[in-house]
């Protein structure tokens, strides 16, 4: 029996099965060397200028996603373009060797610049910030008198007893209404700014940014704008006392910083793919410099921002960490030589008998990150619903509210970091914050810290999601402190109760036992996992901002627990559920299916196909307006629909309107998608036959036109019975825009990652069966008694101002903010709740927004 | 015209293409059904069992990989099956629900029971090591009087002058002698063990461990009687003074335990995939009590260990990391508190200016790097060629001149990690090191310690490989730690002899302002990064070391330099260098290559292929025994060749045993890969016909046997013009033990992680020609300078001692060793360096070893 047999691959399917094995062989090696350019250099040529040509007009379309497989493979094609060149060009003239030498480490270094250039740009900005929030923070409260422009600590710099630094007023009501009016005009005119200029810059970003690293494509969320107002908005949001913290924020900037000036390098112009590199690295210092921690960012960007990180993002990502903290560092905008405020030193070690009290804590961080999520989803939804018309108003009212109430209480007062500040240091060494570590103030301040703690959870519900620049970070550390300050003072007390406890006798006698920092320290650590869901790149921003070597394991331990709890309400952090939530085509790498079923359940089986002779150009225009695929399988014929290869629709469109432009086409005229005999034409030994159409329409007189340089012949293919977990798999993994199914060489259907999340919500629907229309139902009520109290304020405001103050009726139109509501950019969130849309099928194709339909 | 078309997937190629589409998509959508197993239960449970049993047999031959998409598959069955039987069995009888539970929370636990129990051994074992080589590093040199099991820090704990640790002798030539003797006792030892019980127990086993959890399979690497013996040798190596350290080694022993372990577990013991995770989880907590850096080790074992790290693997490493460390600080083995011997604090900061001197040891690093590989990859070349017969003998020798070279210096005398400590130590706070501190002595110190340098890099080149478990970790850093020190002092002289020169101005004026020992510490970071080429690893585990948030910058900048000047001299650290060097199939994820050529250039084109129908039983198994290849392509007829599927050797060989076992079958029966008519079986409508081979043989007569059930129908194929890159890529993402490549349904070839590799090398070996046959030349030379040595030694031995003390001749049978010389096992590295055999593909398959041949 012969089992070793040849090859053969011919055009035609079963042709000529008979010839001689050398020929086929010879065929085969000569067809090789053809596609890598060794022998047809003038056909290399052309392909590398027509490529270089594709990848400036290669452009993605808006809410799409980025073929990871294709942008490598351009990218091989214009190395080895460069390359040749180099090898031709460069060594015929020796002496021109130093300027290939040059442009060769230029490219080669472009990256290095890059990350360099950004990095110290989000350094520069981080520096900027910080000291424009820390002014605008302490101006609610008072106003220094040698110099406007100086906050507290800078104003009473090296003094005991501060003189320069004075409060509004003598009287604390006075003071109290200013507060509040600070507070409404800083928020005012961050919701402005945003509505009117960058409607991207609301929120945190975190979840896009994921999902645009991810290969997703929001054309303007990177841009110069969102990048400018959300500085400008940021420190605005901060100070004017909203439940937000400024991390999130951080990635964002510093992801656009990124995105603005990798454009003004022709590498990452180019080449979608390659840009998501540095879009990591921007992420990575974007977080660096808000909790300054260089390798906390790292991991943060590894842990929760890329989907995809390879070891040279990872050096990227520290790098461009390094220089952004060391530039942060060098600015020193806090004067102290500390990188964040609530950098913190221990002196004091822990006790394992402490170890029962850290899982509490640990306990407290999952649970409140379940909590806070379910419900800031439902806030979501209801503003989404009813308050997306009122943005600025909203943002005005939180502002305004959260001033009311947290002004009585010490810890919601002061900024939410400087609140942490606080309550992290030791009670030793003089640090002491109105009377925190006394021990007759004990029980108060349990109250306080108790009463802080839950009202700062219902306003993070609330205000996390407005329409100012937010983050949940750090307001969730501010959370957890309070908590975990109050478990420490409590475990205090219960030790100088029982000071000779046997569970305490690990404590020695005369030197303090319980640090209720530390227990502050821990919390904020907790709820930090809690909610975001991420474990190791916390420990190390925790260790970092301690420095404390001691601390690690019951960071550790902590972060574990709540973790473990975590996990047992589902997964993803917050981040994560925005994505679901916003219906974003996001394969989540955490995530693990069992569907149990074949491609070819979940493929789309009626796929649009172009023929690939015997389509003529009226036909084929036409057929391109009629849908919006983002690109076309090509058949052989409709009968045996052999698969031939894929093109892009911008690619087609392209190939089109220069065929168009170069010359007259009849509308009749045929267009070919492969050359008529593929095989031959490959071979160099054959007479080559006219490459391009513009050889073809000069001679022939555009009777027909040649596409088949524009297609992509080698697309991904699977076969029909593959399981779906291993087409996810090559999803995530190899990111394909789209993976063809063929059943032995013949069409069968085409996947897109969105078939996949389909039939993903199709099956968890199915599983989890929720009950919306309560929900719903709720949502209705909440939106009339709002609309009623709106309604009742403005009559009460009309009759007392004697009808010279009028404010709108039932609060449809908002009094002083209806100019902004006619604005056409409206929609803050242009991303509808698609994801209801996407579970039966229905989405609409006009809502200008579309999940990546190929 | 009709573009949108439905598809059709029959068995028999272009058949009926002319049915109606409402049929074919019932028939497609009833054909995936059943492959789900929602229609076809009985076929379902077969298949389930078969599955079931074929995963029992499945075990990969030695040398082979793994193949990750089926296993990943297999392991997606196993879920659905039990999915399903606890919907059946468990629903049916409701009490019986908490069993179910229980059964699910144990599967879903098992995980996290794996690795808290390896963790907690590895910590143990940590604990004992390092007790154990501190007591007999501490012996070589002296004994404690009142117990002698105490090491001298022990035997002295609490007294200031040290009464109860005695030298052996008051005469230093006679503790000299002690010292050496103590050297090659230990050495030879340890080297006699490894070399009867474990040879895999010697070097460091790092690059081993990198293949086998990229998927490589080495029997016996990770068993126990490895893990017994380099636990056992690891002590005896050190403490004979060879400039090896413990940190390889700790992952080997950790990756060990960690092996041991779970093959208690089901889980694990069945799918050699999953086990990887647990295995890249041990590797990180290796690492963390090797360095007591936890964080350190999770991101060791991102930056190094694993090509395939999910989220999911990183939490398991942080945890398993975290129990480990937990562990080892609650047996608190140094009586410190500190994890390791070299923890330290520093208390000053340092200052901008000394950016210059960091840069300077960052340079060094590198270089320090570069030099010692191309050394030892050259020594690791002779030793293989010329010593792999002496082995015990070269490690008794190497221990007993590394002994007689280092005792005169002061560095060099004590251990490693010992050294470590003391050098990173600041001067202030009464530590101080027989006068290192002292001005006095500053220029002998620096002499001592650039001899120190010179002297323990030479000797890590000539020790690093040989047969003792030995890392290359610490004697890096300890060189780097020498330097490092030296530069500290040169930078305090200049500092004390200009204190007033603008370039120290930021010092402040009365307080000491150059800090030697962070310059040993950055050193050593450098050293590490250098050799081993990993960045934010090396960054981690220093600040862990530390606790110093102020050397994070520093230590960031070195490592950063070392990085740059590292890659000036090629890719990789020692560890991708020793795989190269060994020919294992590794794709390195740190490298990316250019070839521009397609997969069909690469592929093995002449595949042994089997016919769907038609062969006999005789045919086949003849074709089994004639080669080696780890499975064989499906193809309906050898004209056409269609791919019908992929089987594997171990599935086709249990199938055949399985069916000659159940009754008599004829060697003339016919083998079927494939259902007569697939498609009408698949479809539950139609009578199914006999499913397995069972129902055949008792119908028929044993004339055919079917093999169709131990197919894989849905083999990855892909396009032969498909670039190799993205081939490369599919490799190193998806990980499957090969890829068919197909031309429109027909088998082209088939390409493994063998083929890319060859072509790899073949490709560099063109662009970099070395001249191998000088550097034989040399080595030649070399080995006949040590015969006549040997020779000389023998000759003087015999004659001084009259004859009684007989050494062999020429070195060729070593006297008291001679006995070793005939063990079977002696091949100590059972890899030959197949590498060279690669690049002109002529490897001996005889030789035991062999790249996965598919």
């Amino acid at each position: 029996m012969n089992a070793r047999t040849t090859t053969s691959f011919s055009a035609q399917p079963p042709r000529r099965p008979s010839l001689p094995e050398r020929r086929i062989s010879r065929r085969l090696s000569a067809l090789s060397s053809a596609e890598h350019g060794q022998n047809g250099a003038p056909t290399g040529t052309t392909e590398d200028e027509l490529t270089e040509e594709i990848e400036k007009i290669k452009r993605y379309e808006d809410f799409t996603t980025i073929d990871w497989v294709q942008d490598a493979a351009r990218e091989q094609l214009r190395r080895r373009a460069r390359r040749k060149e180099n090898a031709g060009f460069f060594e015929r003239d020796g002496h021109l060797g130093w300027r290939r030498k040059l442009r060769d480490s230029y490219d080669a270094g472009q990256a290095w610049i890059v990350v360099t250039l950004v990095g110290a740009a989000i350094g520069l900005n981080a520096a900027f910030l910080n000291i424009v929030t820390e002014w605008l923070s302490d101006v609610k409260l008072g106003y220094c008198t040698t110099a406007f422009y100086l906050n507290e600590d800078f104003c009473c710099w090296g003094e005991d007893t501060c003189e320069d630094w004075h409060r509004w007023t003598p009287l604390w009501p006075a003071n109290y209404f200013l507060y509040f009016v600070f507070s409404i005009i800083f928020a005012l005119t961050s919701a402005s700014l945003v509505k009117a200029y960058a409607p991207y810059a609301a929120g945190s970003g975190i979840s896009e940014i994921k999902c645009i690293i991810a290969g997703f494509v929001m054309k303007g969320f990177l841009g110069f704008w969102t990048l400018l107002i959300k500085s400008i908005c940021l420190p605005l949001a901060i100070a004017s006392g909203l439940s937000v913290g400024k991390e999130g924020p951080s990635v964002h900037y510093a992801v656009c910083t990124g995105n603005v000036i990798s454009r003004f390098f022709d590498k990452y112009k180019r080449n979608a793919a390659k840009t998501r590199e540095i879009l990591s690295a921007c992420a990575a210092a974007g977080v660096a410099v808000a909790f300054g921690s260089p390798i906390g960012g790292v991991l943060f960007s590894l842990e929760e921002m890329s989907s995809y990180f390879p070891l040279k993002t990872m050096w990227r990502s520290y790098f461009c960490a390094l220089v952004a903290t060391a530039v942060l560092a060098a600015m020193n905008p806090f004067r102290t030589g500390q990188l964040v405020m609530f950098e913190v030193r221990y002196d004091r070690s822990w006790h394992f008998f402490e170890i029962i009290f850290f899982i509490f804590i640990g306990v407290f961080g999952g649970l409140y990150g379940a909590f806070v999520m379910k419900w800031n989803l439902r806030a979501m939804a209801f503003r989404k619903k009813y308050l997306s018309q009122y943005a600025i108003l909203e943002a005005t009212l939180l502002a305004g509210g959260t001033a009311i109430l947290c002004y009585p209480n010490m810890f919601l007062r002061i900024d939410l970091t400087e609140a942490m500040e606080k309550l992290f240091l030791e009670c030793e060494g003089g640090h002491d914050y109105d009377g925190l570590c006394e021990a007759k103030n004990r029980w108060s301040m349990v109250l306080s810290l108790l009463f802080a703690t839950i009202m700062r959870t219902f306003l993070i519900i609330i205000s996390y999601g407005c329409k100012v620049p937010a983050g949940i970070f750090v307001p969730s550390m501010a959370v957890g402190a309070y908590f975990g300050r109050m478990v420490g003072i409590l475990v205090q007390a219960l030790h100088e109760s029982f000071p000779h406890a046997k569970f305490f006798a690990a404590c020695e006698p005369d030197v303090p036992c319980i640090t209720p920092g530390t227990y502050a320290f821990l919390g904020a650590a907790a709820a930090l996992s809690g909610i975001m869901h991420i474990t190791v790149s916390v420990v190390v921003i925790m260790f970092e901002l301690t420095g404390a070597l001691t601390y690690i394991l019951p960071t550790m331990i902590v972060v574990g627990v709540t973790k473990a709890i975590s996990e047992r309400f589902g997964k993803g952090g917050i981040a994560d559920r925005m994505i679901w939530f916003n219906g974003f085509p996001f394969l989540d790498n955490k995530e693990e299916h069992t569907f149990g079923v074949p491609v070819s359940q979940v493929m789309t089986s009626e796929v649009t196909s172009l023929p690939s002779t015997g389509l003529n150009l009226r036909s084929l225009e036409s057929l391109m307006s009629q849908n919006k695929y983002q690109g076309f399988p090509i058949v052989e014929n409709f009968t045996a629909k052999a698969l031939v290869g894929y093109i892009g629709r911008t690619e087609l469109q392209y190939a089109i309107n220069r065929a168009k432009k170069e010359g007259f086409i009849s509308p009749n005229a045929k267009c070919f998608f492969t050359q008529p005999d593929s095989t031959a034409v490959q071979t160099p030994s054959t007479a080559a036959p006219p490459v391009t159409f513009d050889a073809i329409e000069s001679a022939t007189g555009q009777q027909s036109v040649d596409f088949s340089r524009f297609i992509d012949p080698t697309p991904l293919a699977v076969h029909p019975r593959l399981p779906l977990e291993t087409v996810m798999e090559l999803f995530k993994k190899m990111g394909p825009r789209v993976i063809l199914v063929d059943y032995r060489g013949r069409l069968a259907g085409l996947v897109t990652v969105k078939d996949c999340l389909k039939f993903q919500f199709k099956v968890e629907a199915h599983e989890t069966t929720r009950d919306d229309s309560m929900l719903d139902e709720r949502q209705e009520r909440l939106w009339g008694i709002m609309n009623r109290v709106a309604d009742w304020i403005a009559d009460n405001v009309n009759g007392l101002s004697g009808g010279r103050i009028k404010l709108g009726g039932s609060g449809r139109s908002p009094g002083i903010l209806e100019a902004h509501t006619a604005d056409p950019r409206d929609h803050l969130s242009p991303i509808p709740a698609s994801h209801h849309a996407i579970l039966d099928g229905t989405e609409d194709e006009d809502n200008g927004v579309e999940l990546q339909s190929r």
